[in-house]
């Protein structure tokens, strides 16, 4: 099957069928071969709803298939908050709700891909270094491919985080105090026993896992562009991810070139290096040293990808924003008591950054907004139960004798 | 659009076109209207598939439809276990993952329907009674219906269980120290205020909406038939919804009349009325006074809907099975270890009893087997903690000076 459509002239755009010519009879320049974007584009968007509901649906923009790693990952829902927009005053506010992965946060996405690329080069076991959700997630694919897990971890990481990781079958390693000791010594075990550690040494195929997330978003707002699409930034991966495949599904033809969203980044006030650098109009990102906040998964003070995420947010026209702590909380119960879903901080901070910008009229009470809700609120209850304002009563309270 | 067919004499069969016409010309019986229920079934097939994957979805079989609340519940993902079919010798093991409703379990289902009802009926708060999933699920519902929630239960609850209801702004009241006794307040309490408890005077409407966990497998298996479903009976009601819904989609022709799925129940060998029953062939289920499980959801000595749940599993060729707790934990260990799902003691109970009836045959290899995984690990985190055998090292463990 050829989606060539016709000749074209590459001077004075004059169209012949395909046929035996070499130059154009108007103006003798050459002449192309031109294709039908249009209907290449509907061909794949139709391939593509006819297969699984999870990550390899979209599996040729991925760099390794696996049949069995990553099938229970992905195509999460893209949920209308009606009530929540009206609050905020958006009429069009979508999450999508990445709180639903098997392991409750988004990394089960590019965990998978790491996991898949394990596979493919014959490693005999995984790993990742990680404070938090890439932990579990790491460990619950490698349970699918059969292959051993390895979790390095800070000392002092709360308990409830190594429990969901063994739960999978992941060894967990203590490897020191900081986050940095453990990630230099990751690189290390990595070389000395040929492991593969999905977040170094196959990071390359890790990354590409995210995205599926705007995959996803694009085709369940049935291949139409948003206005707005928010993502929380920790290292700036999950943003140049969701850039690149947006751009590849572009280039395509599966969504039209047109109409690009408007890429935005969300940070902590206490640790937003990037946002910082967007607010400040500067092309230098000054590592925060101390991260002060309570969104833990954001508390990345030297992002890996800082520029990276910078630069798209500028070049699509998108914000950078980096709500407070206390805003942040009340972003995340705003979205409980509105929409019954419970996220993590992280999830708090892209929806803070969202009431923000519809207050300051950056979001039109019109467009649609789409927010990466990125992990499940059981993930963090500790932090979030000392925010709690609703009250515990014992019967007394009521006006009966019960 | 009438999907009326002919006229069929209710004597010799003999059919006529649809006709001014009372009897039949062969014999004089009396004439019946017969319906292309084969069209009908398409039909509503068609409809259904264009809707929205939530459970209003199926809304003409639920009692009132509410366009806010529920929205977020329901059309869970049917996944196919691969690996753990592999493990336990079944090419057709398919779970029906519930854990990834909003409050993390099925309970979202029947908590949105008892919020509808609330609304439609015009009351001004709801509430359960509850001690454990119902609380945070009905406190959802609530939220996204606008309606204040308060919640019974016993004194002496887990914090993670108050915490989780807390964030969807119910109000929690302590009312004594056996959930009897809550229970019995809770009654006093609605007839007090006029409130509406989803699981009390509600009931008939709340039960309504475990229907929603049927009609979904169904569909999921392109409306065919599995040959065993497996569900775990606290009450038994769940067990009775999922019976009620099937003969529903049966009558209405959206599935075919033969080939019905055996329909069977599992509960823990510390509390299985229901089960005992069953196994001794007996017709009267006799209380547990003192449930003795970790499976804590599971852990009702008098269910309610017990005789229900009883016939039911007689009537379509299932089973009843009482896996131990040990068998329960391995269960939920091996799901986690080759599928990387995460569920809370009770779908390790089902799984438990699949393994089992695997094992004695009961269950043959190539059958479909479907399993309700009706609450998520985070659940009930501290009772699997000491089930976990994966080590946590150090450093000083590896052969490499980090």
């Amino acid at each position: 099957m050829t989606f060539a459509r016709r000749l074209i002239c590459t001077n004075c755009n004059k169209e012949y069928d395909l046929s035996v010519r070499n130059a154009c009879g108007n103006c003798f320049a050459a002449l192309n071969v031109q294709y039908d974007y249009e209907k290449l584009g509907r061909y794949l968007r139709e391939k593509i709803e006819t297969r699984s509901h999870n990550i390899w649906r979209y599996k040729e923009l991925l760099p390794f298939y696996n049949g069995s790693v990553g099938i229970h990952s992905g195509f999460t829902p893209l949920r209308k908050a009606h009530r929540l927009g009206e609050k905020w005053g958006l009429k069009n506010l979508f999450l999508k709700d990445d709180t639903v992965n098997p392991t409750g946060s988004f990394k089960d996405r590019p965990a998978s891909l790491g996991v898949a690329s394990a596979v493919h080069f014959g490693l005999e076991a995984v790993g990742c270094a990680s404070t938090g959700n890439l932990a579990a997630a790491t460990a619950a694919a490698a349970s699918l491919a059969c292959l051993p897990s390895y979790i390095f971890v800070p000392n002092g990481l709360d308990s409830s985080k190594l429990d969901t990781t063994r739960i999978f079958g992941g060894t967990i390693y203590k490897l020191g105090d900081t986050y940095d000791e453990v990630n230099r010594k990751a690189n290390l075990i990595a070389d000395r026993y040929g492991w593969g550690i999905v977040n170094i040494n196959l990071r390359p195929f890790y990354v590409e896992g995210s995205k599926t997330l705007i995959f996803e978003i694009l085709e369940q707002l049935n291949w139409s562009h948003p206005d707005h699409i928010v993502i929380p930034l920790g290292s700036g991966a999950l943003l140049d991810a969701v850039n690149r495949g947006y751009e590849e599904l572009i280039s395509l033809g599966v969504v039209s070139k047109g109409d690009k969203a408007r890429l935005s980044g969300t940070q902590p006030f206490g640790c937003s290096p990037i946002v910082n650098a967007y607010l400040k109009g500067s092309n230098e990102i000054s590592p925060i040293k101390y991260p002060d906040t309570i969104v833990k998964s954001l508390a990345i003070g030297d992002p890996a990808s800082g520029y990276e995420a910078l630069d798209i947010i500028r070049r699509t026209g998108g914000w950078g924003d980096n709500p407070s702590d206390a805003e942040v909380v009340e972003a995340q119960l705003a979205l409980a008591k509105t929409e019954g879903l419970f996220v993590e901080q992280t999830g708090g901070c892209a929806l803070a950054s969202v009431k923000r910008k519809a207050e300051d009229g950056k979001i039109d009470r019109s467009e649609v907004v789409v927010v990466a809700l990125t992990g499940h609120g059981y993930k963090t209850l500790d932090t979030t139960r000392q925010f709690l304002d609703t009250a515990i009563e014992n019967s007394e309270s009521l006006e009966i004798a019960v």
